[in-house]
């Protein structure tokens, strides 16, 4: 257990209030099979199950009574063969003590609980589900369709709220995993020359996820193709003159991430065209950094960046017009496809699988439907406590650029004479996560990988 | 694709023989969700869609009538938002065409493709299905409920009989698994010192996996803790005196396979006490390899290893009475609750889910019910060409002993008081990959981890 007892009974008692009655289910994940039923993926504890009731064991789940205040871990006891296979291991009212949960009940106990809360009338609270074979345990208690579930809003609302804000204890946990990160990214510099290949990298640098905590909080992209956005690593050799784009981060034991990206020129130093692109990149990362604070809407901060990059996609005579317009009809999004950034914590996009409209946006901030900021995780007003990464970026994608061109899309503020010279750049990206604090906000992490141009051609030419 | 488009097209022409007639569907693997839909463990095809269809991408079904020899590969095209998130890929068409199979279609299609099937009377067979969206999407097609889908024992037979026996370029491949599994296990062999923690030798040794092919084929069994068969790696440091048992295998990026087990003295000597059991281990590994060949059957094998080992307990003192009544009552599982090994090749446990009794078993050789022999995973007659495990272990479980004591089982075989002076002793296995040849059989890999006690010894006196 990462934090004290208190600080789970709390939450729970915080949980209950909000979502004021009925009965609340938090499904624990169990073992993820890979390629047959018993080889299963490293096991991944789900995170709201993480956040109230502390354990990692597999084939968990914590009950809620948001009336009566009764707590209840269900799980079934081992028996000799589970302790040949997997060792000794403690009770299930040993882990519910642990947490401060009063009762425990075996798993085929939870039918019975879930049937009289429906026939005495009351709600039954439940997330969205994103394992599958929850899906079928869950609907099979409650009589339905695996793909009919119906989650709680007043549940994912009080969760939203709760884990949105990390307690300094969070925060220090997230330093922790920034800290296996730093060591990720700096290796990834040191190793990034030309015959090296993408996936030896990726493979070193999930090595050292997996030293120090969980395996990579994401699939690592690692890629020569920084333009595509999910380039994941290929037993291709890195090619001197282009651009390696590392988007990677570390998880510690008890699941709290980091995330962070850097773009490395291959043969050592970036190209006069590179360090245009760059430049723009790395100032809308510091902008950023300027601009986030509390009350501030995390929309406007992306757009602040967006017009930054505009103006100085212009001076570099890839756009034309009156910035504001562009901005306004997306002109931009050719370039910056995706949203400046994510709420972090103990899931890499936090709680990205109970809705992101329920995470990055309120009833004040809409999500937009426009392409690029249609992308935009986080819109909402930021407030203290809240994690959130801040990852501008600059692609030439060549099947968005002929579409556009095709298309005519947004011609007027696009000198696709200009971008056709670009096409074979591939893409920048640069990211780190962000703290807010009271009156600003600050990167987490006690050590940063360089990102400005000189102190990357700097770190690169050391390495030797 | 890893072999001749001639290769696939001639293994779904002898699958179409061997199952005779109806509709066969393989489903290929999606993504797997791990802490949220969006964010997927990294992407493992199913290894009989691979073997047949040959193709790494999710999202597809290769579909075969039996009758009428039309093979369709179903799946989605994708579009501009994939492109921009994903890069670039080839049609389903083309995926097929390359697998030499003349048709494909949408995934809409795929239930119409079924329903046609049974409406005609004819029969439809799928595998035994370990991924939960795959039984929730295959119920829905049949009309039934994801726990009641009746897998076709035809084409499970079918399919054992075919991935069963290697070919020369599957072997190869898995020569390949095997080298990288060297590095992994000399890597650990030279990281193992006190002070230094599971979890970061298991990490390094993950990254060597991820370096040079796929993750790791299993999760690594690092242990101070031998005596748990399952022992995943901890943060805690190795101490001095103990045994690192280490169980790990590689796997390509064509995802065939590696399975190797070592154990090391963390002070670089072992004890006296060690070498007398360990010395024990090294000779029923070696013991197999003398034995096993062509017509043999493996559950023989794992006898003769019993004997073996029972013979030699006898001398020090911890089993006693007449060897072949102490094999036969299962006394030695004590000692080795685990079988001698398991079929390999592109699962670690190969088609482990297609169900243990047809690849191990067969009509003439039935799995027995005793405990200890009824976990052994492969019976039956050797083939040239088939890829076994060798992994004898003696371990000391407390709790079985302690088990076993208290009800007298295997009490006449069994000296408990001088087992009790082994109960902080830990395990001890030793595995490797053997192939069975023409006339006998021959460990995988060209280079050897050491596992004989100089060879340890000087491999870690020689390391620093």
């Amino acid at each position: 257990m990462l934090f004290s007892r208190h600080t789970y009974v709390e939450r729970r008692k915080q949980l209950r209030e909000l979502v004021g009655n009925g009965l609340i289910l938090l499904f624990g994940n169990n073992d993820s099979p890979m390629n047959y039923p018993a080889n299963a993926y490293k096991f991944r504890q789900d995170s709201s199950f993480l956040y109230f009731f502390a354990q990692h064991r597999e084939g968990l789940v914590g009950v809620i009574d948001a009336d009566s205040g009764k707590e209840t871990l269900v799980g079934n006891e081992i028996d000799i063969d589970d302790i040949i296979w997997y060792g000794s291991v403690e009770s299930v009212g040993d882990l519910a003590a642990q947490a401060g949960v009063e009762n425990h009940a075996p798993m085929a106990k939870l039918q019975d609980m879930v049937s009289e809360a429906i026939k005495a009338g009351r709600r039954v609270h439940y997330l969205p589900q994103y394992r599958h074979d929850i899906k079928i345990q869950l609907a099979d208690i409650l009589g339905t369709h695996p793909n009919s579930l119906e989650p709680s809003l007043d549940l994912i609302n009080a969760v939203v709220k709760l884990r949105s804000v990390k307690s300094a204890e969070e925060i220090e946990e997230i330093e922790r995993a920034c800290e296996i990160g730093y060591q990720m990214h700096t290796t990834a510099m040191r190793l990034c020359r030309p015959g090296v290949t993408e996936q030896y990298i990726s493979g070193v640098i999930s090595g050292i996820a997996a030293s120090y905590g969980c395996i990579t909080s994401f699939q690592s992209i690692v890629s020569m193709h920084g333009e595509v956005m999910h380039g994941y690593p290929s037993p291709r050799p890195l090619e001197a003159g282009r651009l390696l784009l590392c988007d990677a981060g570390a998880e510690t034991n008890e699941n709290y991430c980091s995330d962070h990206t850097r773009t490395t020129p291959i043969s050592g130093k970036f190209t006069q065209k590179q360090k245009e692109i760059y430049s723009i990149v790395s100032d809308c990362h510091d902008l950023a950094l300027d601009v986030a604070k509390p009350g501030v809407r995390y929309y406007d901060v992306h757009m602040d960046v967006c017009r930054l990059m505009t103006d100085r996609l212009k001076e570099l005579g890839l756009m034309r017009g009156d910035t504001e317009a562009a901005v306004a009809a997306g002109a931009h999004a050719l370039f910056l496809p995706h949203g400046l950034g994510h709420m972090m914590g103990m899931d890499v996009h936090d709680m990205e699988g109970l809705g992101q409209i329920h995470v990055g946006y309120d009833e004040e901030t809409r999500p937009s439907t426009q392409f690029g900021t249609n992308a935009l995780r986080m819109g909402r007003r930021l407030q203290e406590g809240f994690v959130v990464t801040d990852e501008p970026g600059i692609y030439f994608i060549p099947a968005l650029i002929d579409l556009w061109r095709t298309n005519g899309t947004n011609a007027e503020f696009l000198n696709f004479d200009k971008i056709e010279e670009y096409k074979d750049f591939g893409g920048i990206r640069i990211e780190d996560d962000v703290l807010i604090t009271k009156d600003g906000c600050r990167f987490l992490g006690e050590n940063r990988v360089p990102y400005h141009i000189d102190d990357v051609e700097q770190f690169l030419a050391d390495r030797d």
